[in-house]
């Protein structure tokens, strides 16, 4: 189907390829606004999102198996080449490739427009770096029906290849907002009426009395930390409570990830009860 | 301090150290009945259960650093060795070793041991095959306080190095059964007045809506499946109730371990509530 109208690419330093690989790097993503999505559920979702795919690159096969992702591709405008199996695996960050690769337009939004829509979940990431805790925390934030996620500035680049892979596509899926500043986040927020909460093992407030308590109720962020360090205090005093998941076993915490979708989960479910 | 007491063994083909770098296949561990615990905090919990630490290898600089550790060891009988980084490495699944490694005798209990004491909240993982979220399935049970972790006959080693390692200590913390035969276990939990959840992206029941009406304060037996295939329905068969954990955004299904904690924290609030 797609084959016959492209040229296929066979070499690996086509100037196309060359350039759409540089992207592994995070100062060549912040330069070029771009980012790589690997795999047909990241693409398809790129694809699906007006104007965010600038560039496909499918194996042959790729392409037979996925054409409603080709013809979302080029109704969106996106270049949209045939590569061999090579190829396209030597733009991808995992060992299996699935024979799709997008490049994508970065899809970051400024504060102020998450700020000026009505919110009653909202996700502050601050100082994380591991790709995966963060990809996890997008995926989890996105299930518990958050409506934006912010990245402060010393966080992992959302970009990351991992970031994109780990989120399963939640990416695209909720407003994400980078380089925030802390301190003006959380005014901002407060002066929006969230109440908000850092998560941290050393919480004078547990989850579960928050939750008795009705106080989950209320439109709040949630904010997390790095996960070998938590959220230091000069972060925790930016908060209204500092609250803990409680530990009812003998592990001594819990990893990032978990301990968010188990705060995000015990919010949803205080504010959908609340409602109704 | 401890360096003095010990021959320093500097040839990663010694044959202590051979024999223990056999434990990384699954085959030999089984025979030995023996695995690898990797970094301090593994190793010292392993040393605290008594005789659980066969053997131990540390750097010098890792037995300056922790001589509590290598007490423990010594205290429970354990053969301790000071050796280059070099072999200490050469043991380690990770790249950035810790300088110590432990060689740990199996401590999965019988089905029959869990059995016959009382519990209220049990975890039993279905042919779950990601070392990975075997880890962090323990952590999180383990941290939400359930009473053990039943692995099915299909499922992951449980001893598999990064299952040890993403645990973070907890498959030294709560028992653990392997091996598991799904219609015989869950038949004798009922039996034993727990309820049988399968957690399910298919259930009819939401966890919210179990929360709510009480019934997840009984004593339960959580069951979470397979991460790409979920729960197969003969398997579902097995259970009093599919549950669901809700999805409110966009995310097609939360990760297993993500959603096992939410659903072991969710039982966890609802049992302890109910015994105030």
């Amino acid at each position: 189907m797609a084959g016959p109208r492209h040229a296929v690419i066979t070499s690996v330093k086509s100037t196309r390829v060359v350039a759409a690989r540089r992207l592994a790097s995070r100062a060549f993503r912040s330069t070029q606004r771009l980012f790589l999505a690997e795999g047909p559920q990241a693409v398809r979702e790129a694809a699906g999102e007006k104007g965010l795919l600038s560039e496909l690159f499918a194996t042959a096969d790729a392409a037979e198996r996925h054409p409603e992702i080709l013809d979302a591709a080029y109704v969106g405008g996106a270049v949209v080449s045939i590569a061999t199996d090579e190829v396209v695996d030597s733009l991808g960050d995992t060992v299996a490739g699935q024979g799709i690769v997008g490049v994508c337009r970065f899809l970051d939004q400024p504060l102020a427009s998450v700020l000026e829509r009505p919110a009653r979940l909202i996700v502050l990431l601050a100082h994380i770096r591991d790709p995966g805790n963060a990809g996890s925390v997008l995926r989890a934030a996105d299930a518990a029906g958050a409506d934006a996620v912010l990245f402060s500035g010393e966080s992992v680049d959302v970009y990351n290849p991992k970031v994109v892979r780990t989120s399963v596509g939640s990416l695209f899926h909720l407003p994400v907002v980078t380089g925030v500043d802390l301190p003006e986040a959380t005014a901002a927020l407060k002066r929006r009426g969230l109440r908000v909460l850092a998560a941290d093992g050393s919480g004078p407030a547990d989850l579960d009395d928050e939750a008795d308590s009705g106080a989950l109720a209320s439109p709040t962020c949630w904010m997390f930390g790095n996960e070998a360090w938590g959220l230091p205090e000069t972060v925790r005093a930016l908060a209204d409570e500092t609250v803990r998941v409680p530990i009812h076993g003998r592990a001594e915490s819990l990893n990032l990830a978990t301990a968010a979708a188990v705060c995000l989960y015990a919010s949803a479910r205080a504010q959908r009860r609340s409602s109704q």
